[in-house]
């Protein structure tokens, strides 16, 4: 039996080593993908996302769970830390979630640190979730950390996408969560036994209402993202999640957005492989003297960027 | 004049035009640049990011207040907002912050919103810090929020990078840190007038002994990261932030690294160039009828994105 019939085959140990090969875009690693994506299509992606100090992993966890014991379908978790580009170690959280999760064969975990490339966080969680996708996981839950370019790609990524809060994270919070909140589905306000949570429920759908101030007159095939309160660190609140997780998913399927937000996806993928496919080709065919002595005039401010790009893209001329 | 001259002559309005044509990446900001670039390499550039929650932005300009009252240098800000991709809108305490300083015509503040394309922020701040060098301010200071591959691309742009910190932000912030306190040369523990400040600052002693294991070691050439406390609302610790920047700032030129981070900058600006120029040429390259079909294909599953990738890019054999 070969690796990849091995993932499809469910076998957790040759999931692992072709997810390895995959985010170090070996090329075992390319070919897995190419016999892999027929089966790709089916899973549910779901992005997670939001500030720390908001209890995001243990909501993940418990959804996790949730999930299983709803309908006994499997689920895989793609971890994503953006903010430790240099080390590429591991998650804290992670541990933790290991021993809490790892008695059941029906949910995989994966954490990917930041790569090199700028960019290429997004690519390798894109090609893992497809991966996980081809195994057979009905739900790839991605959780991601923060409050920037990551939380867009991901809700690029994801067909439902959670933004995670808590009460009481401060007043500047507002201002950042205008943009966050655009790309909501589903608002989660997390550590809702904490005091404040009120205001915070508050402030949440009034900027909802004014990040979307057309959605609630558009008829039946409009998606109003939805507010719940959960305390994960006891369970509570997961089962209403799990419901609203259903109706985004029927919503999207009714009104054709899972196939768009799908192409998005695949389109968006393929850009990110052509860019980086050009500049591999570049790398190659530019003579590393020639790339010096330009470097070396730019660094003298002889000649300025774009003419440095001139000298750099007209090898063929 | 022209508008290039009059930027020189430090004409606000003329600035602020031309910034506008540097961000559009427009031909006329193209020239902008070429005819400043020679005038740049004389800013400090400053950095300073935080989550939000930390009063980063009422630290900022408190700093700005500072650099001015020490020295009557000059100093411009730019306020990136990561978190509004959609709407690129302004940000809320942006307001604020002008009435405050407004009055001063040696501070100019100029806030950005994320563009579409991946990297267009970093491509857009790196060129907007490059004219506002040119202008003759002596502090380009950047501010960002977050957690992520921004920061990253912001501790390209600058040569000093400020953490902001706040105590009390909640627990799992301790896993989100490892990666950003890689990139600090000064960390500011602001809002010290709250409870649990002893504990912040040691977790994030420790926490930077974990990221820097070798720098104690390491002789005279070293930059030992800076730990210290702030209330910015009334102003406390400015003056020995100001000399901590001072300190850091003499560190870079006695050992070389001032310039060895210039180069990196620039180096990383060209990269960042050659790319988007490459995506350029393709796209005007491919037929649009050639590209729709390779994506239904795509999306119907019967080729995969790298089997894409080829077919769009073998154009020329």
């Amino acid at each position: 039996m070969s690796l990849v019939e091995a993932v499809l085959a469910g076998e957790r140990l040759a999931l692992a080593r072709v997810l390895t090969q995959v985010e170090n875009d070996t090329p075992a690693g390319r070919t897995a993908l190419n016999e892999l994506f027929p089966y790709t299509g089916q899973a549910h992606m779901i992005g997670i996302t939001g500030s720390p100090g908001t209890g995001k992993s243990s909501l993940v966890n418990h959804l996790a769970k949730a999930l299983r014991m709803k309908s006994d379908q499997r689920v895989a978790i793609i971890a994503v830390d953006p903010s430790s580009p240099f080390t590429g170690g591991a998650l804290l959280g992670d541990r933790v979630r290991m021993r809490d999760l790892s008695g059941d064969t029906g949910v995989f975990i994966r954490s990917m640190a930041a790569r090199g490339a700028l960019g290429g966080l997004a690519h390798s969680t894109a090609a893992a979730a497809q991966v996980l996708d081809a195994a057979g996981f009905h739900f790839v839950l991605i959780e991601t950390v923060g409050a920037g370019q990551s939380e867009v790609d991901i809700a690029r990524l994801a067909h439902t996408t959670i933004v995670v809060e808590a009460p009481g994270m401060g007043d500047d919070i507002q201002a950042i969560k205008a943009g966050i909140l655009e790309i909501a589905d589903i608002l989660v306000i997390n550590k809702a036994d904490r005091p404040g949570v009120d205001n915070t429920e508050r402030a949440l759908r009034s900027m909802l209402e004014l990040a979307n101030p057309g959605r609630k007159s558009q008829g039946e095939h409009t998606w109003q993202p939805q507010v719940l309160r959960t305390i994960a660190s006891q369970g509570e609140g997961m089962a209403a999640l799990v419901t609203a997780i259903d109706e985004h998913a029927a919503y999207l399927r009714s009104s054709g957005a899972w196939q768009s937000r799908e192409q998005e996806r695949v389109q968006n993928n393929l850009q990110n492989l052509i860019q980086a496919t050009l500049v591999a080709r570049w790398q190659k065919q530019v003579a590393p003297d020639h790339y010096q002595a330009v470097l070396q005039r730019l660094y003298r401010r002889e000649i300025s960027p774009y003419q440095a790009v001139d000298l750099l893209l007209n090898l063929e001329d």
